[in-house]
């Protein structure tokens, strides 16, 4: 691909827009990575809002691509729908093959600091910056209305990168996201190796630490499934509650009987916040 | 599972419903079959109608569950939405591994009368007669009320037990479907193994030769896309068309531009096919 600045892997209309594949190589990774794009039909007449969708703990950008149902709905909306990979891949990358809760497919949306990481593990400025930049250049986006949301680790990215960049997105929302990953057992091995064993820079990374820290976001809107079964142990939307009742961020948490962790959950209140922020990014 | 007539594989709640798959010993096939189950929201309040979804070529139960995108439209109207597989499977199960338009994966919805293939490839009487008693026995299903509508094979399925069963059948329509198996090349390979040389017999599941052999059936809805690849060689709607038209059913074709033969296509219009269903269903 030298030069070119991304390739097209696979397009297809869908709902009246086109779901699209794309790689490109990434300086900032070192890696190939590959990303989904819906574009609805509204972008034909004009740049339209970006939705920015982190995916969650072994996931790629095809799991939501496929089973999302996002596409009715960011079609409905004129929104361009970005789904990015969770972690560099590739024989370079440093990986724990048998741990789904680290390296690949567990990137956790962060810029490593540590060896032998470092070097690929940088999803954070991988998608705030390149990732971004990329889109900006070549899809029909208005880069001036940007909204952001995910899944679980991707909440968690969702969540974190908004409170670092309210300049930058307009609206953040996330199902069952991973509001505090610094004190949970699922997250807090794979900080230390990605951050070190000083946990205050792990805080740059915790919604409910960033909040904490003065960090602020016009309001958000999180969906949690009460069949959960990381509810209690990985993601308690309990502390994010109380961080932003303490700091005065307006916050809708739907807790939703008999839903668990899967994209049966999360097709399930797609359309609802797909609306929910696309009156965020009107005009 | 001796003795139990079928056993739950997983279940999900999903846009109010329960989105269910389920295995049982058939004695129609002689394997163990799996199906998936989307039971609404208004089930709970009694008997709904069934609307049978038969998949394509390669298919499994789970393609349209993961990618079909039909429970919000089946949850907004209140009908169970049942997918079964597209042929038996197992060992003991006689397959052309390096064949995707025969054996598994290509039951091609027929009860086969050659050997080696007799004993297990029974799809239709598997679907029509033991499915059909296993739905009615285990879920709030009202089978007065019955629709059916498939993709490419399994739009074929669909016309051509709509048209043997008008009686069961409230409501049919297709995706892309193969509407005349018999003249298509991917197809009679196929027809020629599972029912031997003699044309005549192959008649019986080619929803065109239906037709002009006297069969009728209230009315078809028929969705297209133009950029399918097997539009022009296997597919074919024009002779569905030219069929209606003599025998004056009324068909709806929708011939749609871009749209390819995958579930991006297929999701973008289910919505449509199941409300058009409902319609028809209702008591």
């Amino acid at each position: 691909m030298g030069g070119v600045p991304m390739e097209t892997v696979s397009t297809a209309k869908s709902h009246g827009g086109v779901q699209g594949v794309y790689r490109h190589d990434s300086a900032v990774t070192g890696t190939p990575m590959t990303f989904a794009v819906f574009v609805p039909p509204q972008a034909a007449n004009g740049p339209v809002p970006v939705l920015w969708y982190l995916s969650g703990l072994t996931c790629t950008h095809a799991n939501v691509m496929e089973k999302g149902e996002y596409r009715a709905a960011a079609a409905a909306h004129g929104v361009i729908l970005v789904a990015p990979d969770t972690s560099p891949r590739g024989e370079r990358v440093p990986d724990e093959p048998d741990n789904w809760q680290f390296g690949t497919g567990a990137g956790f949306y962060l810029d490593a600091t540590q060896e032998p990481y470092a070097r690929h593990y940088r999803m954070y400025s991988y998608i705030f910056e390149e990732l971004t930049a990329l889109v900006a250049a070549q899809f029909p986006a208005d880069m001036s209305r940007q909204g952001i949301f995910g899944h679980s680790m991707g909440g968690h990215g969702a969540l974190t990168m908004a409170l670092k960049h309210p300049d930058r997105f307009r609206s953040c929302s996330a199902f069952a996201p991973i509001v505090q990953p610094s004190t949970a057992d699922w997250s807090r091995p794979a900080l230390e190796k990605y951050l070190g064993t000083n946990e205050q820079s792990w805080r740059a990374y915790d919604a409910v630490a960033l909040i904490e820290d003065g960090r602020r976001f016009p309001e958000f809107l999180v969906d949690q499934g009460l069949a959960d079964p990381f509810l209690k142990t990985g993601l308690r939307p309990e502390l994010l509650e109380v961080a932003c009742r303490e700091a005065g961020i307006p916050l809708t948490l739907n807790m939703r009987e008999g839903y668990d962790h899967s994209y049966y959950f999360i097709s399930s209140f797609m359309a609802d916040h797909i609306a929910w922020h696309a009156r965020r990014l009107a005009a």
